[in-house]
């Protein structure tokens, strides 16, 4: 049978989640604990690659395998073979042709930065300590232009292959930056990104919040289709997946 | 001058503030620092003493000292002398006969849990795990039965020196249970605590929400002033001194 999970992790000591030749995976350290606990070890579909010290709230991931364990007891079950910074929330049997990678429309990322003079003593490997004032509201002005469908290659990490191939075109369908005292959340959902898009994005938008450039800049840095426009390539461990939508009817 | 400052720190790895012969605390750390920046160790009166592993959002605590580092200054030069897990937000000069732990009339504590079947792989270290579903209504309704002044001998350990003098009446001005999915907080605000004394009212709490016992209970135990009528003592991760208030002349 083919079965989803969900997965929380802390992605502070993986390499990404994708299996690599030097570093732990979280893939790996998956398909351990399900070696464990099926006898077998089962390939498995990740909804994405995420990189090295990225973390999520929730992240899919298919897989084929026999097994008599009843789907409500199975994170349980799987939870005691797993390290404690990887948890499965919930397992599901779903349709045959299910593809976690290829299935998926949406997924949603959000950024926390921590915006303070004084760093925060808790929670340090969860987001980027940035201590200079930032200007939420012209960074969410920013945000809502970046809504839409648009060639994201400013936007996209040199040697990223995808965009060897000229598939640099997604379409962000919600884009905001909220603050809660010192914490400012950058949330973006967008049916796919090209490699390191979110963490520069998250930069590109700082900048606005910073006044280096000024919230219609990012209009002009999308047309330029030159990476060298964009911001920084923020830190990946203020870096979140929080979310992949499925069609409704799976 | 008399200065006051104000606190963050994660607890994990002290015995508490206070000073103590086995033990890396709070207050000597902060002291470490204090003689880094200043050539001489101040006295340190701190507002209250916290259990090994406790943590503080705000934590208040003041010093003589001759420096002539500005106060709006001061934080960012002690911060550059702390460990990371400690943290000045400000400081300010009080009045010469303020006296951190005598003029706070009020103290508030938060206990965080996380409630789920599924442990959550952030902030082990933050929060107490509690798998079975809490009743938080009933929770709720028992904390209500908490604000007032009474004895609280039921909710303080053995061996608590202030039991031994009797002093065992506080004022509890607020107290409530909340819960954001998973994360259940137990609020308190009272003008003082008994040793231990939030923890054990968190474990009677949950006792309550685990529906072994009722919520009107909580008056029983009370009445008892017997340490053995009320529910455990929770572990020290999840509390943390969230507020300490000061007269409003200050």
């Amino acid at each position: 049978m083919n079965i989803l999970l969900d997965l929380s992790f802390d992605g502070t000591r993986y390499c990404g989640f994708q299996v690599q030749k030097n570093g732990l995976s979280v893939c790996q350290a998956l398909q351990d604990g399900l070696e464990q606990l099926l006898g077998t070890r089962p390939d498995v579909k990740g909804c994405s690659r995420t990189d090295a010290g990225v973390h999520a709230g929730h992240y899919a991931l298919n897989f084929w395998a026999d097994t008599r364990i009843p789907m409500e007891k199975f994170p349980l079950a799987l939870n005691q073979k797993l390290p404690a910074d990887i948890r499965v929330n919930w397992a599901k049997i779903v349709p045959d042709d299910f593809h976690a990678r290829y299935a998926a429309h949406a997924k949603t990322y959000h950024y926390h930065i921590w915006n303070s003079q004084v760093d925060s003593p808790f929670n340090a490997s969860y987001h980027h300590k940035l201590p200079g004032l930032l200007d939420v509201d012209a960074m969410n002005q920013a945000a809502q232009l970046l809504v839409g469908t648009f060639d994201f290659t400013s936007f996209c990490s040199a040697g990223c292959e995808v965009a060897m191939r000229g598939n640099t075109v997604r379409t962000i369908t919600q884009c905001s930056v909220t603050a809660d005292g010192p914490h400012v959340v950058i949330s973006v959902t967008a049916d796919g990104y090209l490699y390191n898009m979110v963490r520069i994005l998250a930069g590109t938008l700082v900048q606005v919040g910073q006044h280096r450039i000024q919230p219609q800049d990012v209009i002009g840095i999308l047309e330029q289709k030159n990476r060298g426009c964009a911001g920084p390539t923020l830190p990946a461990q203020g870096l979140f997946l929080a979310r992949v939508d499925y069609p409704q009817d799976l």
